[in-house]
């Protein structure tokens, strides 16, 4: 069809290529090469949906030099458009725009052709787009008594035509008013058809007279501390608004084993908590339509992630299963329903999808965030972790996946830490201690400086100063640990209260002061650390066990892991994960050795995961097929846990070299290689036994 | 796989059949050859739903001589089976049975396997089953913390296992009760599936602990005066119950036009008949499943049937477009839903299924007559007519289906006529006048014997003869044409009321004296014999119109049937259809000449399709690609229609041939061959103006 002289054209950011004959329309061009570009109007140039942007310049690597003027000049019809609507400088509409000479086009997410107000791009990742709701628009032929099809299936005969759509099935709700909606419109009507597999047959959600040009999406990460939601436009691909909110189920249990036994408890406890939930959601989703100025009645698609326990008790599942081996799932699958059946009041046809699970541990939170962060995508051997009373840990690249989950308890969030608190103002979320003073400096949230800059006491006497919030703990342990107060294994050294008042005896233990002032001291105890060891222990432990069956060939079993893999990347994720420091991290032993510039924080991967399967219905075939590859590990079930359990308790390891952080900070009791010295033995106090405090019954995440 | 010496194996009522192996087992014989076999337990030989029995003899035309012991000997799986429940004699289970010899098998559609009483075959018709919803049993794998599937994805693993089953999509209620409904069947479930559309993904509706052996179905023809229900089981394919109502919206109007105004002049209007017409359903239901001792939440699926304004109504749809030129129906495609959509309460997640309607005066049940008498499968020409306050006309064959519907209005059904009624005891309904003496004598419904035996008049006397109904209307005005008191040309002989005080003035015209008791004369008025003439030409002309286009080729328009069309058979559904005798319909020219034993009576037909398509999926598939493919004829439009009026205002028809009726009855006025002899020319108040009553607008069914 096209030879070596065509133009080449390169669409982004999906990066396919093509050549294409002069004079080929550009919206032809990009679908010829499965890139979606929204159009509602079907190339009529009166839904300015399929704007574009030709980014100019040389491109070498792609041997393209790209002009704007490498465009058909600007037609009757983008004029028409650009004097009705907004049409920015330099934007194009790609169906009136033919294709004249090299381009590379760039397909833009902030369009505002419509009343909603983008305020800013929550989210600013751009990936391709390909919603699982859309809306098309048809000139329907008017009725004719020599050929009596109803008006129905005249619409249905116009998607066909205009849009290569198979004949839709169609909600009930849409029939009563389909006439006149068509005669309304003058036989002009725009559809919203959800059509998320592709191999299925479309619906016909909602019929509206003449051009409807806006539907949004919502995407939904119920955790089980806090609940985020963002606001997105299916037809541009904006993140127009986003919110968060405390988990009202909260009230039920602080974690997910107390809330599984108030439902074991309780009768009408899951009816309690599922009702729960979906009002706060409706009240979030009622608070970003509002902030954006859209009609809740225009939301037609929702996507939901969360750990099991909240996955299952949203959907007003009982969750008592999870909370007892086998710990079995209700459904493990992806799950499309009508957002009816969840009582959310949205557009009253709108869908919902809910990402898959991965194991009775490991949601559609952490299939999420493996959506957004891709190790299936790579080459590189990527290791994901989302950190919150139960870690998520996600382990592999392309060729194989391996995920599990680790009961690091709710110590990283500031529980079980006698001065710990959550994230909240008047926390101390950052340590520094001098490590020949053993003098601390710290952070609070709420106050921009630091503790020894000049005005911090007036400051911190306004606010207060109440606890320290879970990157705090790391950072304060860490800091201990480096500056030598705390030993490999965990020991306050109680010989250092002589060098220092901040070190004192705490009955048979010691204790180090970080802050004391009036209202109250802020003091980290032996116990404390011990918390943060059996958390960061179980974690590691849990990471270790991916690492080892990573080692070994996919179907054997294997104890030890094989020094020849390499974790090329970490993501920590989830709350904590954002806050915490790569390099305390490391420093702990929370994760293995790695680059510390490639162990990144990387946000609520898991709300990232659910906007891309809102935005796009290809990644959510992408991750149902992931994880039905991902290999689970049970931790609870591998004799070598307890082996790696032991090893972890020692700052930042027992038997692990951290090369890579030994270049860039020196560590105690460490060689130059990052290999451990010969040192004590870790106490009693800290066996693995203890460390799973009961067993699986007894997690909680 | 199988050579000429293989057993040849005939399934009934299919006709298919196949040669297999010695030990191949019947079920997977009939599966081989598409014959769909009922069962529910996938040949654990305990759901007995796969019974079959042996006929037994020789079957010249198809070689074969079948024996009972051409199959296995009786199994220790069928002894077990027939232990338990109840095996008639001479039944086998398929799944348990092998072939080792020539077999004719038929499929009964008998068996009482469950508390279900079957009280009597309501429709005796035999015909090959594969329901839209179906019963399968699986067991499931237990949960394995190795391999986290949740419970919902292995009962679908075992599906796809088991059943080949595709995974299907999941009704939402179903998942709150999931793992309880598991753990209880100890992990042996039946779920419920629905798989109307073949390449559609299946529907898990529900799930039951064990084995689930029994799900029914209902069959609705929502007819404008009565609505008749069925209730079927979907696994044996008996129908158990059926009941009959009259239509509530009558209280709106008596006839379709009345409904529509109805909808016009009152805001609330449609939903009050929609609301009506539910609630007599919802009733009916109840009344059958009571009768049936059959729980409604065990109905699972619905098929309904009805005239294009009886559907709109039913679904909720205004039907003002239905009684306005160009008379658009809102959707004329079959239609599936979910039941509750329909405000039925059966199954929670029960399925409904609209036949598609025609066009706009050719409604849903129309089609399912069609479906019901299938002209669409035979080689000879059938001219299929439901004759209501609006005639609906199929005609054709397996190459060619025409259809158009006539505006009799309500005369068949004994309104407009001075002493007409409805069909109910009391009424005369059949009528024979002596030639000689034009004395008649006639038969009233509730009385068994006729009015000139002995114990009549008593008899009478207690009912009370209080009018004539439909089929009486005809069958007095075609004895008085054959008796010469009526005139070819409708008009009343006065000249015989020297003969015969029978005969009597009436103004300017004169009347025919039926009855005369104390209580009421009857008397058949001029006016009456107007009414008759002015209906049975516009059916007559109807049916032209598609006798005309039949002979022409499909593309193009034709005005004059081609002699070489011959009618083959003639079918007359519908309550006046059932009750007609099919002799007097053609003495007046309702119909054209036929063979009087190839002209019958079909009932129900309606109804008959509707079942059809609850029974077996294939009739939906068959009926919505022989509608897509009839060609409509709106009669309103055919400029031809006023001649064929006019011509058939005689009786029976001023120019067409009646030569098969006149082998077996000698009509006035013409030859041996059946053609009219010259005789007076038709009045002037019969023209087609008045017979049209102001066009269509004024039209009812």
């Amino acid at each position: 069809m096209s030879d070596e002289t065509d133009p080449l054209v390169l669409f982004m950011p999906s990066g396919r290529r093509g050549r294409f004959a002069r004079g080929t329309s550009l919206i032809a061009a990009a679908r010829s090469l499965g890139v979606h570009v929204e159009s509602v109007c079907g190339g009529r140039g009166i839904c300015g949906r399929c704007q574009v942007e030709i980014v100019e310049g040389a491109f070498a690597k792609h041997k393209i030099v790209s002009a704007a003027h490498h465009l058909s000049p600007v037609s009757a019809t983008e004029t028409r458009y650009a004097e009705k609507r907004v049409l920015k400088s330099g934007r194009r509409l790609s169906c009136a725009a033919t294709i004249e000479g090299d381009l590379v086009v760039d397909l833009p997410s902030d369009m505002a052709v419509n009343t909603a107000v983008v305020r800013k791009a929550v989210d600013t990742r751009v990936f391709p787009r390909d919603p699982a709701i859309r809306l098309l628009f048809v000139e329907v032929p008017e009725p004719d008594m020599h050929a009596p099809l109803g008006d129905l299936d005249r619409v249905f005969a116009a998607l066909e035509g205009d849009w290569s759509l198979a004949r839709p099935t169609v909600e009930h709700s849409v029939l009563p008013l389909l006439q006149k909606t068509l005669r309304e419109g003058a036989w002009q009507v725009t559809c919203a058809i959800a059509h998320d597999h592709e191999e299925d047959r479309p619906h016909l959600l909602a019929i509206y007279p003449g051009l409807k040009n806006e539907a949004y999406g919502i995407a939904v990460d119920i955790g089980s501390t806090t609940i985020a939601l963002s606001l997105s436009s299916l037809l541009s691909g904006a993140t127009i608004a986003a919110t968060g909110a405390p988990n009202p189920q909260i009230r039920f249990g602080e974690d997910l084993m107390s809330r599984v036994s108030y439902v074991m408890m309780n009768p009408g406890g899951r009816a309690e908590m599922t009702r729960a939930v979906r009002e706060a959601v409706q009240a979030m989703i009622e608070t970003v339509s509002a902030e954006a100025n859209v009609s809740t009645a225009d939301i037609m698609d929702c996507v939901f992630v969360g750990n099991p326990v909240m996955h299952h008790l949203f959907l007003g599942i009982d969750p008592t299963e999870l909370g007892q081996a086998p710990f079995a799932l209700a459904l493990s699958g992806a799950l499309a329903l009508p957002a009816a059946d969840l009582d959310l009041t949205l557009h009253p046809a709108a869908r919902a999808y809910l990402l898959p699970c991965i194991a009775g541990h490991v949601g559609a939170d952490a299939a999420a965030a493996t959506l957004s962060e891709g190790p299936h995508r790579q080459d590189e051997t990527m290791l994901l972790v989302d950190v919150g009373t139960n870690a998520e840990i996600v382990l592999g690249n392309r060729n194989r996946l391996l995920a599990a989950s680790s009961p690091t308890g709710p110590a990283f969030e500031g529980a079980e830490i006698s001065c710990g608190q959550r994230a909240a103002p008047g926390a101390i979320e950052r340590v520094r201690i001098d490590p020949l003073t053993l003098e601390p400096r710290f952070k609070v949230i709420g106050i921009d400086i630091w503790s020894d800059d000049p005005g911090f006491a007036d400051a911190a006497a306004a606010l207060g100063v109440t606890g320290i919030c879970g990157s705090g703990i790391v950072e304060v342990v860490a800091e201990m640990f480096l500056a030598g107060i705390v030993t490999e294994d965990g020991v306050i050294d109680g010989a250092l209260a002589a060098r220092t008042p901040r070190v004192v005896a705490n009955g048979r233990t010691f204790a180090y002061v970080l802050h004391e002032a009036p209202q109250r001291t802020l003091t980290i105890l032996q116990t404390d650390i011990r918390a943060i060891q059996l958390a960061k222990a179980a974690l590691y432990a849990g990471i270790k066990l991916l690492i080892d069956r990573f080692s070994q060939p996919a179907t054997a079993d294997g104890l030890r892991s094989d020094p020849t893999v390499r974790i090329d990347r970490i993501a920590l994720a989830g709350a904590f994960g954002s806050f915490i420091e790569p390099r305390y991290a490391m420093v702990l032993g929370l994760v293995p050795d790695c680059d510390l510039d490639r162990c990144k924080a990387v946000g609520n991967a898991a709300g990232a995961g659910a906007r891309m399967a809102l935005l796009n219905r290809a990644y959510r075939r992408e991750i149902e097929t992931t994880v039905s590859r991902i290999e689970k590990i049970e931790t609870a079930l591998e004799p070598a846990f307890q082996d790696h359990f032991v090893a972890a308790m020692a700052f930042p390891n027992k038997r692990d070299a951290f090369p890579a952080l030994a270049r860039v900070q020196a560590l105690p009791n460490r060689d130059a290689a990052g290999m451990p010295l010969p040192g004590r033995s870790i106490s009693a106090s800290g066996t693995p036994d203890r460390g799973r405090r009961g067993g699986r019954a007894g997690r909680s995440a």
